[in-house]
């Protein structure tokens, strides 16, 4: 019985950033999601794939517990693929060619086995198809959803009636002042707070993490890594240590919360030290533990002595 | 008997930003330094200001024991003038007009009085000044530098011999980088302790500090704020509650450097809150005790549980 399911995408991409280049590689929101959460928890995947998909590649996935029950082979098309590149400023993504291939046609279908779980993570994809996954699962503790700027532009109604039945919101910075329309930060969330979401959890990249809630806020730095490889799949893989520590702890409580965010910042440097799913593919539990304490350690200080 | 001295600039500014204007309003690095460190401990000034400087508008700091025998006012020019203006993303100054005035013929003079300072902050100021007023003290426990982009690109080899002689660097990440030559702040970071100083610290505006020494690394997100007014010398405000801290507890330690950190970050979040020095000129202690704790709170989690 899964704790955590996750609606998203599956791809193979294709990225350049100024260390190395790589075609056809393992990616996807839920793809790398899945690869981090599954550290922490049992995770049920709905996402489609193509024809030319090679499910031996992500058979490694299953003896980490992973449902794939619910991850569609559409044989009449291909695997969703993403072309892009980055330049110094590894912030920001260059998308030089996307084909959406069987996204086009992708209604997630959420397993029964899956409709009790509950987390639930609403990738990055149409917020049409993100409510329809929500109204397939029973009552979770807490639905998570994450969104991009394409949606905002083009389907801001409806991404506004999905997140008002979701308990949380992952965005990025530059996303939040977009669909807030508001340039500071403690604005921006407090009014998608208002729609509906107790909690809004600002991804800044290389910058870290701003969290707030009614009553709170928490701020985490990025951990300092000296070589950042490719940032494909940063915030996704965040997303996966984030939920995937909420479901092991089984609440989303604001200490709970706290310490799920430093665990997705946490993976999120780990993912970001090589390309595709190739680093979180190979970590060890002991290599988690040992990032999270000495991360704890670079933000500790003293009372004020005065 | 001053414990803390300074250099730098005292300026009349002209600042524009979406939220209002001011003209020939006080600022320069050395007194939105002072305007902070005189919370901590007593500062001596060394700077020069025109015959249009009206002193009566910094008696104020006086009563915080500043020491203004090193004020040169210069009959001969007048006040330096700085006018700039910020878009929405207040992290970036951008300068509409400079009137060097009397900074053109200033040559530091450091009072006899002020050589045993233990503390010694060279602000943004061209470098061979900088190194004229190292050549007057005796042996601070440490001494901190601050520059800008001007330098690097226009007085390089004098920055890197002045920057040999200082036990710790401030610099903004973009200056970082071009110093430095490296994209990545670790790398940057490095290369500046490996001529020198001890312990780099960079500022990040919004994102906050990054600080590095030859073993450790210490992050602090900046204050999340509501309403960011003017940032116009923030950075010189953080370097006062820095220097003005270290001063106070009168070591430079690892373990005081980051409360110096967090309290310099604390009162830079107050100099933004308004325009000048003006939220700082009417702070209450009792205000920065709140604000210390407040985002010490703001930082804290627990032990990973896995």
């Amino acid at each position: 019985m899964i704790k955590l399911l996750v609606a998203g995408t599956v791809a193979y991409d294709s990225i350049e950033t100024p260390f190395g280049k790589v075609e056809n590689v393992l990616g996807g929101s839920a793809l790398h999601f899945t690869n981090a959460a599954s550290f922490f928890t049992d995770v049920g995947i709905v996402a489609t794939v193509g024809r030319d998909f090679q499910l031996d590649d992500i058979a490694f996935l299953k003896e980490r517990n992973v449902d794939m029950a619910g991850l569609e082979v559409d044989r009449k098309g291909k695997t969703f693929r993403w072309h892009g590149k980055y330049n110094f400023d590894l912030n920001q993504a260059i998308t030089l060619k996307t084909e959406l291939n069987v996204i086009e046609n992708f209604k997630p279908r959420v397993p029964e086995d899956f409709r009790e779980a509950e987390f639930l993570f609403l990738a990055n994809i149409d917020p049409e198809l993100q409510a329809h996954v929500i109204s397939q699962v029973k009552a979770p503790t807490a639905i998570v959803l994450d969104t991009m700027n394409f949606w905002i532009e083009n389907k801001f109604d409806r991404l506004m009636d999905v997140i008002e039945k979701v308990h949380m919101v992952i965005i990025n910075e530059a996303e939040l002042r977009e669909i807030s329309k508001e340039y500071n930060l403690v604005r921006g969330a407090r009014k998608l707070i208002a729609r509906g979401p107790t909690c809004v959890v600002v991804k800044r990249g290389e910058y870290g993490v701003f969290m707030m809630n009614e009553e709170e806020v928490f701020l985490a730095p990025a951990f300092p890594l000296e070589s950042v490889f490719d940032p494909t799949g940063a915030g996704d893989t965040f997303a996966g240590g984030f939920m995937g520590y909420l479901a092991n702890v089984g609440d989303a409580g604001f200490e709970t919360i706290k310490q799920a965010i430093v665990m997705g910042t946490v993976m999120a440097s780990f993912n970001v030290e090589d390309f595709s799913i190739n680093r979180i593919k190979k970590l060890e539990y002991e290599e988690i533990r040992t990032r999270y304490s000495a991360f704890k350690g670079c933000m500790q200080f003293g009372e004020c002595t005065l």
